[in-house]
């Protein structure tokens, strides 16, 4: 099997593994459930998951312990889409080809269905260190909260709503990148790797090779919304030039971007290699998300 | 010094804690930081948060410990009183006679404020677990979690905004109050005594006399809101009214919804009196709770 059959192999996995984790769609209130479950079953990567997984299996950690800590990757992720797709964010109709749950379901269904996720995703995550008590199980979870919160996905989400339609510095986009897309693809890898029994130091070399593969990754899909048509890609492309997104691209142009993908990309790839040849697949993920076509 | 007066002095020590727990306003980026101290400082009661110390120091434990999750329970009823005052939810201007945080800083930023308050409640408990990994610590976070999610006070959110000026029966209503009031109350007891060395069984009791003293609370909020004024209570009255809400009131009239206040008050000061003379405070606290005039 190839990098791209693999991803598609593991997210079918995390795919069982969501549908055990949310309630029934008839559990009362259905309305919130069935409105979580529309989102989150809404056809994603799962590439956090993915990440989170890879990551643990690759320290020789076991996989069980780490499903509810993937799960919980999602949920986050799902959340962020939903609220930012709202009318007072990115005013979006479509994701990934299905109306956005405010056009399917109302404003406030989508406001809560949104919240709903983010306190299911903890409430997996806490359940799950009850069960197994332990250091590793604490830190991975405070891996996630640290890169989904305030110093991380939000406040990158923040600095993204308040730059639209305003000339940034490079510092500033830099900040977007690193904390809006990066950071919880840094959490996914740093939470993986401790579940799986890594040492403070291992963690801290993951989190920063997350860094650079989020920042390559973000760098990339900016290129791909220039350079790709609907029909590949799946979703309207100059889709940035029109809501006057400030990227890589529009900075510096696709080809000096494509270069920085690269730079970057090499930094993960030394980082990941001190892990041995266990990392091997992790090294081939980086390489396919980075030349990905869509 | 009068119960009051106790509650008061608690709530000023919160205050303390709170300020100590949120990034100071400067942190970038400061317009978030901003906006969710805007709310967390906004005057609140801190009940929830007096209620869980009352009910640590009450089993003996230590107050230090439960600082963090007694600062997060309160992070979290802000969030949700921040996302239920939105247009596309209550579309309230004014909350505790300030400009409600959307009025103030936009519904992007009051979305991203309220997510924020949630991450953050959960960043500062998971922080604490990581220093201080017990089987205690974990059980009082899960016990917050499960409280404020779609198991509790979210779904009955949920459920109060799909039956706004519909009618609903009993069952129904009695649904909204446990969950979108009581569940953070029975949380913030629960999670008090698990942090001060409660065994489950005392921890099983502290949640069923919470979900009474929440109950009651809701219903004499209810009550308050067509017998008090403007004045006195410091928000408008026949509030409810005006919102088409269903609540104990329209359903029973205020004779009979004294009378549930009795009743439920009565079980939760039995289920208290179990733990002794030092469930004294916790008891008289939930007296003044039910019969207060605002």
């Amino acid at each position: 099997m190839n990098c791209k059959q693999i991803l598609q192999q593991k997210a079918m996995e995390i795919e069982f593994y969501l549908q055990k984790a949310l309630p029934e769609k008839q559990t009362y209130p259905s309305a919130l459930f069935e409105a979580m479950r529309y989102s989150l079953f809404a056809g994603g990567k799962r590439l956090r998951p993915v990440l989170l997984l890879c990551a643990c299996e690759m320290i020789g950690g076991e996989k069980e312990k780490a499903i509810p800590f993937a799960c919980a990757i999602e949920m986050i992720h799902t959340y962020s889409l939903i609220h930012d797709d709202l009318p007072a964010m990115d005013n979006d109709d479509y994701r990934r080809g299905k109306l956005t749950s405010h056009k399917k379901f109302g404003e406030d269904m989508a406001i809560l269905a949104g919240d709903a996720l983010l306190h299911h995703a903890f409430e997996t995550m806490t359940q799950a260190c009850v069960k197994d008590c332990s250091v590793a199980t604490i830190k991975a979870m405070h891996a996630i909260a640290h890169g989904a919160g305030v110093y991380g996905m939000l406040s990158g989400q923040v600095v993204d709503v308040l730059s639209q339609g305003n000339a940034i510095d490079e510092k500033t986009m830099y900040f977007i990148h690193k904390n809006k897309t990066a950071a919880m693809l840094q959490a996914a890898l740093k939470a993986g790797v401790l579940l799986g029994g890594a040492t403070e130091q291992q963690a801290k070399i993951m989190e920063e090779a997350g860094e650079k593969i989020g920042v390559a990754f973000q760098i990339a899909d900016d290129i791909l919304d220039v350079t790709s048509t609907l029909e590949v890609l799946g979703k309207p492309v100059h889709s940035d030039e029109k809501n006057e997104k400030n990227t890589y691209v529009t900075m510096y142009g696709v080809e000096a971007s494509q270069k920085m993908v690269e730079a970057f990309s090499q930094e993960a790839v030394c980082l990941l290699k001190t892990f041995g040849k266990e990392a091997d697949f992790l090294i081939e993920l980086t390489r396919y998300l980075i030349t990905r076509k869509y």
